[in-house]
């Protein structure tokens, strides 16, 4: 059994005078990172720090573009034309890469963000123009997507490399989607717990929902945030119980790479 | 005598349900392509599509990075830090290179808009980080500056590919700076006046200002525009004047690597 | 019978460098202007001269609120929260209204712009939340509705005063509710036509659908075009035949105290 | 001798999803708050908490009006024409106005923000394109301004009402300038210090430049801040012990109309 995985966070969701997360902290626990676009977080000069400093940790670099949508932090669905869609999602990833090229490194991934990634996880044809951008502008870019949902599909659809996600601290249905915030137990908190839950998943080989029911899939990274509190303390919990394991936590490329 | 020289004009400059300019006609005109990339004018949208045209007549793409000043079309002159500048210029540039490369092509220049160009082209610290962010994004980029400015002393002075324009409708002062919009004769609107004025600058090397000076320079491009009325008619018989005369009209890539 | 009615148009959608529609000739037609403010179209120095010209030429100010989507004109559908909304169009109102008062005149109604508009007059909630920013911030003014639609009755129920639009150059359907573009009929682009369905709707106090169905329904105003090629010419040939017919063309104050 | 003085502070400077300041606390120890309007933070969800809060207060409220730049957070410096600037203060400031009256409270004074504060102070020109906004919008309005400024005076010319603010934790030039941030003893951090600062300026009923030169010149109000570590501290320790030294704080409108 090849028990390497990676871990994913979303980073440089900063903006200007603000600072939000512990990003500085969260690159010594993860080894990819969603880098905010411009679009819902990020400015050019957070962007060119959050890069300069995950390549420095060694940290692979996803581009994470989100609906224009500063105020609301790319939470707010939109919906626009697929040929609208498709050029915003190239005009983020190419100015992450842009910045990435600045600094020595290259964007080797494409999470989309907040509202866009919940739309495209349950809409094909939303999916279908996230996918088509991603190969248009480069058709080696792994398109990190949550497990079992559209955008999965349509990466794989589109022939693109795909990276499959779960989260860590959420709850999915008997369906293989989240439970929705709100309804019990839906985001795990207690940090024991959270490890639980994944180690249950890796075991699995597979999606372990609420009720118990396995949904079998390739898992490929394991999702971890660093904007609450406590976030971060329990994603190096959760690094060193995989660890302490046999799991090698390592970077997107090479899970997708190596299977 | 090399007889070749580069039209170059501003594109893109529409912006979502608002359009500006002919590109459609330009296109027929001009070898290169300053293209919008969304902090003046443009949108991804907008982008994709000028970059696609560009592409099709073969005109040679430029990103055309501005302040982030859309209602002042980015000739409002700002401060800001030369971290700041520099990371704003890459992420445009990024943004632009991505579409390009969505499109199978490739960004081969850069040409600062507005305020920004008006700025670096007198203050060599500003000019020296436009210059160091055209060189982290790529090295192989062509800065595209007006002659005998600080733009293009601070692109060669970072070891940057430099190609120097004049611009067809507009007189030069003794020094060889632009004079002044307001000043008699500033701006030229006959258009065979203004193809004398070309021609005059081509027969003599180098600039040819208001009160007959010459000032030696190379001259690579010449720059035309779009957004007046009768622009396009004048940029067209001014092409067809030089040809006329010889001249072979050449997108910039060309100029440059002719020398 | 009393024969007043209001016509009104969007007006004040320029932005920055860039143009749209023909304020200049429509504001010697139609008598109340929704203006619009800074979110789809607009910015300070346009509303500015917006009001100014309005004010002069005895046409009646409006609110045109609409969604923070500049790009996107306003037409793209979002999905905000209630206080969002409600605190967005307040701010849209209140920037209006100081440039009313600074010009010295006042706003007198609100219409919602573009896609928050067609959204209100479907989701009853969303129409309450529109109707509750209009009541907070001033309970005098005017909520301008399409007939019939969950916006009007959201406005009735908030105890607002209303007035009821109905579309010069939109065919309806049985419900009431416009036939979407692209169905036959949809738009009426001839002249004389769109002067017959207006007197037709008049004459029979209520909307007209394209079937023939009667809707009887108040209607305080006509809502008209200036974006579009001869828009303006249809719409003053459309004030002069209700004129020569006895209609008197008033603001929209004056229809909805009149009654 | 009157002692009454006002406590002024800049209070909603969070924007969307990022948090800015200790307004809470602030309002427990000033008794008017400029309050951010969108352009270089605030949003309109923002804006109405702070002004609803303000008032559950009894702190008046004033518009902090600012440059377009929400990633400079309005400190960029930019150059545009007076009637961009003067419609862009009314917008600002009619927006906030709008906020208040759907709370059932008001505008009474505005202090430019950052860049634009700091370059009317030293502009004639533009302080009047400022004053002059703030009298189109509404007459009587309160300018507050640094006192011995161009902005001052500015208002004075204009017949507005203005009130002079000191900084509590910034040392003057013998010009009655601010010593610039980096000077030595520009900032002035220790509490108790910071007490003296103020008391000697209250005493010596003006300015006392860093090497102890009396200029003479009313203050109504002193500036506080809440956004570094520490400054809610300071400046509740201020205000005790003003009050310890049968100095009252009142809201800004109380010390004009005292006078």
């Amino acid at each position: 059994m090849n028990k390497t995985i990676n871990l994913n966070a979303d980073l440089g969701e900063s903006f200007g005078a603000w600072t939000m997360g512990e990003d500085e902290a969260l690159l010594q626990v993860v080894r990819s990172a969603n880098v905010a676009c411009g679009f819902h977080a990020g400015d050019p000069v957070v962007m060119r720090h959050t890069v300069r400093t995950a390549l420095a940790a060694g940290v692979s670099l996803g581009a994470h573009p989100a609906y224009p949508d500063l105020q609301g932090f790319g939470r707010r669905p939109m919906k626009m034309a697929p040929a609208e869609l498709e050029a915003m999602v190239i005009y983020q990833v190419g100015a992450l890469a842009g910045m990435a090229a600045a600094e020595g490194g290259r964007v080797t991934h494409v999470k989309p963000h907040g509202a866009l990634n919940n739309q495209a996880c349950e809409d094909a044809a939303l999916a279908d123009a996230v996918a088509r951008a991603v190969k248009a502008i480069d058709p080696a870019l792994i398109l990190l997507a949550p497990v079992l949902s559209e955008l999965y599909f349509a990466a794989e659809r589109a022939g693109l490399k795909v990276a499959g996600e779960v989260f860590a601290d959420r709850a999915y249905t008997d369906k293989g989607t989240l439970v929705p915030r709100g309804q019990p137990g839906a985001v795990i908190h207690d940090h024991d717990e959270l490890v639980t839950h994944v180690l249950r998943m890796l075991d699995a080989g597979g999606v372990v929902s609420q009720s118990g029911k396995h949904l079998p899939t390739a898992m490929d990274s394991i999702c971890v945030h660093g904007d609450t509190l406590g976030a971060v303390e329990s994603a190096r919990h959760l690094r060193s119980e995989l660890e302490a394991r046999g799991w090698t936590i390592v970077a997107l490329p090479e899970v997708v790479e190596g299977r």
